[in-house]
């Protein structure tokens, strides 16, 4: 049987959204929101698209009339009543209410502020100009949208069956990444790939087989739609963008050198458990580490997100003994360009030394290598950053200078001021 | 949106038909049919399932219930108006009124007869008697049905994601045949896969993805449901039951000698062109060539289906010549358990010496080798024969003695009459 009134459904959209709700975002996103709502809400605050591929020339890929659209449609969502009810009812890392009720009441209201869109040598500048809080929920839906407008444009060359057989290449893929992890005892694997997944609905696909396909050890998606929709943990604590824009703030060198801690003493004021993770790699991790508080050390974890992770974890290790901490008690969190033999061989690595978890992004949710002639689908690293808080710019050094952002000068700046000295350059694939 | 209806409707089934048509058949069965209708009607006919591959114990896998349900269904099947029109109207190689309005008038109203169905030895022992012309439309939907049952009942112990996953793997599979055979200049290739696919649905969508894939390369599908539904050529001439039942009914050795010819002078007053190919292996192709009257000369093909189709093809080829014919003007079909490696090497082979067509069957539509962990989907050699005609057992030699069939006696005998030497022995897959 035709269902003929979904047909009907289909030709009637003006658009076919990509993003369709204001939770289709990060869990961390709406963790800092909130902290940002508590502790900075008046910070002006610059996002800006920032596509680290410069060989996709997505103004050429993609049409900007279709990018509007979508970047409007975003702009007419709140949240829905279910969406609220989900939040506020919802157990987050074993927590009731961890959202307040300040918050939820101003989130229920907010609607995204406006963008600015140009074309520039092949490029899209967008950029996203106003209060923190409300401007930080851009991120994730433009990464997404931007993400799946260029996935449309080259399935929109394709004939019926080569699409069916490339989402059937694409499944055979994903599910021989899954039977390679199946064996994997004690894997604790979780969904971070929204901001670069290939498709909303591919997303979904995605979180669906590695359920099934591995049970208790796929621990839940950083998607808050998709935990939501299908009754999984929402998975993710903190981000660069916290400490970035606290540097920024700061009013002299000294400030700058106490603002990463700045952030986390504000997260300690918020949550305890598994949401206090460090994040130490904003400025050089080794620096952090070094310079930190007693008290950070007495924290759940350490996320590994750039630089070599093997490296990174033994810093961390070494770190939490130099503190007198039980790093088989400790958990390390990877989440920088995985992809399953990196995570079969870091979980074997670690294992009986600390507690480890992936946070598996880009090649979990978008790898179409391979998959078609050209190779027109390959994966790609574009980026929504804070670039200026309260009209000063903002600097990222992380453990690889290839992700460094930022003016040279300030760049050169806080690589003096957190002490980091040479670095060792990775590529950046995702 | 859901489809209330559709699945309301799916529920409602008392059973999900395998063979849901009494065109989901061969369209060589319906040739042969209206000649056996005109030539022989009353003879009277066994025929019975044979698996060659005893690993495959089909009486532990398939529930004797669902096998009895899927037979009578098939029982309850009619020609429906839209199927005779189809069959009445159209132009099946080049031919208007391929079934005369006395065959059809027959067929409109036919129902298939009864089936007596036993377990023995973990095999199912399904015979069908009765008149010949009747009789013989059992064999592909029985087929059919056995083949179908064998993969709901695999299929029947995955879950969700793994059912799609199989099925991603098989249409990549697929693909990749079709990525091979794709830059094959000239290739004419047609869906002989009906007996031993995979299921119906599964045929359909091969079919569809080689019309894609191939273009007119894929010259049409020897299902006339198919071949109708999906606006196809339908493809086939005749098979090795009109020489085993000729042969059956011959009264002495003589006549014994003559019923191959006897068969192909019947065709003769009935068809012409592309439906004159003669099928050579029945008793052995090198003793019927050598043998042959002229005016087989004058046959436009000759199909493969046994023995080594190149050493095949050249004895052909030879014949041709010995009769003053000239080879380029001719073609060979193989037909025998094909692939597309030995597609393409056998095109290649045979390229300006010979036109060349290949009706692909088994490892079309049925190839999920590999596919599963513990290969349960392996295709196996189910045939379904006249074994008996007015009381007497049939013989079939062909050109490998793996292929042989009847008792030993008459095989004997046969390879007396026909003068069937030594013969090289290949391993049947499929």
């Amino acid at each position: 049987m035709v269902d003929i009134a979904t047909r009907v459904w289909n030709h009637k959209w003006k658009i076919d959204p990509i993003v369709r709700s204001l939770i289709d975002t990060d869990f961390y996103k709406l963790l800092m929101c909130q902290s940002v709502f508590r502790n900075k809400p008046d910070t002006q605050v610059t996002f800006s698209l920032i596509n680290r591929s410069k060989s996709i020339r997505l103004a050429e890929l993609v049409d900007e009339g279709e990018l509007r659209e979508q970047l409007d449609h975003i702009r007419s969502l709140s949240l829905s009543r279910g969406e609220s009810t989900w939040l506020r009812g919802n157990t987050f890392y074993g927590k009731r209410q961890m959202f307040t009720p300040e918050f939820m009441e101003w989130f229920e209201q907010v609607k995204l502020p406006p963008y600015n869109l140009e074309k520039r040598d092949g490029q899209y500048e967008l950029t996203f100009e106003g209060s923190w809080p409300e401007v930080m929920l851009w991120e994730i839906p433009a990464l997404a949208v931007l993400m799946e407008l260029r996935s449309r444009a080259v399935l929109h060359q394709m004939k019926r069956f080569e699409l069916q057989v490339l989402y059937a290449r694409a499944m055979t893929k994903l599910w021989e990444k899954v039977d390679q992890l199946r064996p994997v005892e004690g894997l604790k694997l979780a969904d971070f790939g929204t901001r670069r997944r290939h498709s909303f609905l591919w997303q979904d696909w995605c979180v669906q087989a590695m359920t099934e396909g591995l049970g208790s050890n796929f621990t839940g998606t950083s998607n808050c739609l998709i935990a939501k929709n299908r009754d999984l943990e929402a998975i993710g604590t903190n981000a660069h963008e916290l400490p970035m824009v606290y540097a920024a703030l700061a009013e002299d060198d000294a400030a700058l050198a106490q603002a990463p801690y700045d952030v986390l003493s504000d997260w300690h004021d918020e949550h305890d458990g598994n949401l206090r993770i460090i994040l130490p790699d904003t400025y050089g991790s080794k620096g952090f580490l070094d310079n930190a508080p007693d008290w950070l050390a007495s924290w759940t974890g350490i996320r590994i997100d750039s630089g070599d992770p093997a490296t990174g974890a033994e810093v961390a290790i070494n770190w939490w003994k130099s503190r007198g901490e039980d790093p088989t008690q400790k958990r390390v969190i990877f989440s920088d360009g995985l992809d399953t033999a990196k995570i079969i061989e870091l979980h074997n690595q670690f294992k009986g030394r600390v507690q480890t978890s992936f946070g598996w992004g880009t090649l979990m949710t978008n790898d179409f290598r391979g998959l078609t002639p050209d190779d027109a689908l390959l994966p790609f690293s574009l980026v929504c950053k804070a670039v200026k808080a309260n009209g000063r710019p903002t600097v990222k050094l992380s453990d690889n200078p290839n992700k460094a952002m930022g003016p040279t000068d300030q760049i050169e700046r806080y690589k003096k001021v957190f002490n980091v000295g040479a670095q060792d350059k990775q590529e950046v694939v995702v």
